[in-house]
C-alpha cells in the first residue's frame, strides 16, 4: 500500500490526470436571464419543470442535467459505474428522486453548498483508484425548495437583508473518466475537447467543517469565508504553491459579503488572493440588475458555473490550472431554530488545462 | 489506470485487504437493556447526553464514539486522516456538530440506514486507494431526534403499528487503516487484534436506489427489503459467491417484517440466505421484552451492532467472512406529507478473519 499521492494534511495529487469527460447545466429562468445565459446547456421557463411540487421540480431538473452529461460523453447510463450526487433538501429527497431513479451505484452525500466539490473529489479519486470506467458527479439547487426548506413560505415576500445571497435554481453534472473526452472527429464528440485541449483534475483538498460561531443564517457568505480561507490556505500549503499558481480561484457562493471577508482572513495569513479570486455567486447574476444582493448560492450554483462557464474556459486554454473551492454552510431549520452557530465546509479541486 | 478492481456492475474487490483498526459504540438506555448490553462500550442513562437538544445529544453521542475509537487504535484526532460520517437528520446535523468539530478533513454523507455502509465502503475504498492511513466512519441516530424529525413529537404518545421499527439510540464507529490493529503485546493494543486474529474488509458492492412504489413511512423494513435483495443478489452475483459463501449475511434494520420480505425475494431470484440472515434490528433488541415491534433500525442501529457484536466476532473466527448490509429508506418529512414513494437502498461491505 503507497501514500504516493498524500500530500501535507489534507491534499491528494493524482499520479495520472482523471479526465473530465463532459459537462452539463440545466439552470431556471432567472440564471437564463444573468450573465452567462448563452452557455447554459438548458433554460427552462417553468419553474416547476413540468411537476407538481418544489422538490419534484428539483428532481425532474436535477435527472436531466446528470442525463445531459452522459448523452454529451457518448454514453448511457449502463456505462456508469457510480455516482456521486446531493442536495441541500432535508435528507437530500431531490439526489434520491433524482439522479437515483437512474439506477446506477449511488453514493449519496450531503455538503451543503460544497456538494460540487465534495462530489468531485470523491468522484476523481474513485476513478483515479481503478474504481470506475466512468463516474457521474452531480448536484443541484432550488430557490423555491431551497426558501421552503430553509426560510419562510414564498407567499410571505419576506425582506432579504443585503447579505443575503439568492438560491441558484440550477444544476451541474460530470462525467469523470481515467480516459480524454472523445475526439472532435468522432461521432457524439464531447464539447470538453476543443483544439486538442481538455480539463483534468489533478488534486484536491479536503474541507474541515470551521466554526466561527457566526449566527446569522441570512449571511452565509459570512459564515462560510472562514472555512474558505482554511481550505485555501491548506491548498497553498500542501501543494507548495502561492496564489498566483492558480490563474483562478473559484469559491462557490460567497457573494460580496463573504468575499470581502475571505479575502481579509487570507491577508491575516500574509496570503494575497485578490487578483485571482472570484466567486460563482457573482459570477451567475449580475447584481446590479438582477437585484440578487450577495449574489446566488446553492449547490447549484457552483456547479452550474462549473459545467458551463468554467471547465470550457478550462478546455479552450484561457484558464490554464484552476482551483475550484465550493462553500458550504452548515445548518437546518431545527439547529438553526435552536440557536446553533452555522458552521461553513469547503472542498478544493484543482482543475488545469491539458494538451492531448 | 487498472480497472482490476472491479467485479460484475457494482462491485470492488481490494487487492490488499483494508485493516478495522478499531471500533467503538455507544447507546442509549433502552439498547443497554437488550441482548448486547454486555458488549457495547458506553450506555448513556442519559437520553440528553447531558446536552439540552435531542440534536446536540446525538452530536455529543457522535463524537464520544469517535473519539473512542480513535482512542482504542492507539491514535488521536491528527493522525486521521479523513472522515466519512453522515445520520439521518435534515442537514446532517448531528455529523456536523459531531464528529466535524474534531476538525479532520471531512465528508459528510446522506443514505438514511445505509449510511455506515457508505461510510465503511468510501472508507475502505479510499484506504485501498492510498489516500490515508487511518480513516474515520461513524454513523449515529437517536429515537428522539429521529422521532421529532419523521414522525411524531413524543409527548402525543402516538400508536405504532407493528410493522413499526424503533429507531436506535447509538453511535457507531471504525477506524480502517492499511496496516493491522497495534498488537496485543504493545501499549494500546486494540481489541479488534486477538490471539493473532483481525478483521479486514475486502471488497463492497455499491447500492442502487431501488422504488417498489411503497408509501408506508412506518413500514420502512417493507420500503428495504427490495434495495436489500439487489444488493445481496448483485454482490454474489459480482463475487461469483453462494450465500455459504458467507457465514452470515447482515442486515441493517429490515426488522421482522422487512426480513420475510426479502427472503421471499431473493427466493423468487432462486437464492435462498435464510440459513445465514441475521439482522441488526433483530438482534439489538429483544422484541419478547423489549416491545420494539418489528425491531431497530436507524443509521446508530446497524453501526452499533458491528462495531460491538459483529467485529468481535469475525476477530475471534466466530465467523470467517460476513457481509454487512446496511439498508435505508429514503424519506423526508416533505416527500411523505407530498405523497411520494419510499424508495430503498443498501450498500454490502465484505469483512473477513485474517490471521496475522
Amino acid at each position: 500500500m503507497k501514500y504516493g499521492n498524500i500530500l501535507g494534511s489534507s491534499s491528494i495529487a493524482f499520479d495520472q490526470p482523471v479526465y473530465i469527460e463532459s459537462s452539463a447545466s440545466i439552470v431556471g429562468k432567472k440564471e437564463g436571464e444573468g450573465p452567462l445565459k448563452d452557455k447554459f446547456d438548458m433554460i427552462c421557463q417553468d419553474p416547476m419543470f413540468g411537476t407538481d411540487t418544489w422538490e419534484a421540480a428539483e428532481s425532474s431538473m436535477q435527472k436531466e442535467a446528470a442525463s445531459l452529461a452522459i448523452g454529451k460523453a457518448g454514453l448511457t447510463p449502463r456505462d456508469i459505474r457510480m455516482v456521486f450526487a446531493g442536495d441541500l433538501l432535508a435528507q437530500t429527497v431531490a439526489s434520491s428522486f433524482g439522479i437515483a431513479e437512474m439506477g446506477i451505484p449511488f453514493y449519496g452525500l450531503y455538503g451543503a453548498c460544497s456538494t460540487m466539490g465534495e462530489s468531485l473529489s470523491l468522484g476523481a479519486m474513485a476513478v483515479a483508484a481503478g474504481y470506475g470506467e466512468h463516474i457521474l458527479c452531480a448536484t443541484s439547487s432550488h430557490f423555491a425548495s431551497a426558501e421552503k426548506e430553509f426560510r419562510y413560505p414564498l407567499g410571505y415576500g419576506n425582506q432579504r437583508p443585503l447579505s443575503a445571497t439568492w438560491t441558484v435554481t440550477g444544476s451541474g453534472a460530470c462525467i469523470l473518466g481515467a480516459l480524454p473526452p472523445r475526439d472532435e472527429d468522432t461521432p457524439n464528440a464531447s464539447p470538453l475537447r476543443k483544439g486538442g485541449g481538455c480539463a483534468v483534475i489533478t488534486g484536491v483538498t479536503t474541507g474541515r467543517v470551521v466554526d466561527f460561531g457566526f449566527r446569522d443564517s441570512l449571511n452565509m457568505g459570512g459564515c462560510m469565508a472562514p472555512a474558505a480561507c482554511d481550505t485555501i490556505w491548506q491548498n497553498l500549503s500542501d501543494f507548495h504553491r502561492t496564489p498566483s499558481d492558480y490563474d483562478a480561484i473559484v469559491t462557490g457562493d460567497l457573494g460580496l459579503v463573504g468575499q470581502k471577508i475571505l479575502l481579509d482572513l487570507l491577508k491575516e495569513k500574509s496570503v494575497d488572493i485578490s487578483a485571482v479570486h472570484q466567486d460563482c455567486g457573482l459570477i451567475i447574476f449580475d447584481n446590479e440588475t438582477q437585484d440578487t444582493h450577495s449574489g446566488g448560492s446553492g449547490c447549484g450554483c457552483s456547479a452550474a458555473v462549473l459545467a458551463s462557464h468554467l471547465l470550457p474556459g478550462v478546455v479552450s486554454g484561457k484558464w490554464n490550472r484552476i482551483l475550484f473551492v465550493p462553500t458550504g454552510a452548515m445548518l437546518s431549520k431545527t439547529s438553526y431554530n435552536e440557536g446553533a452557530s452555522v458552521p461553513g465546509v469547503a472542498h478544493a479541486v484543482v482543475i488545469e488545462h491539458k494538451e492531448l
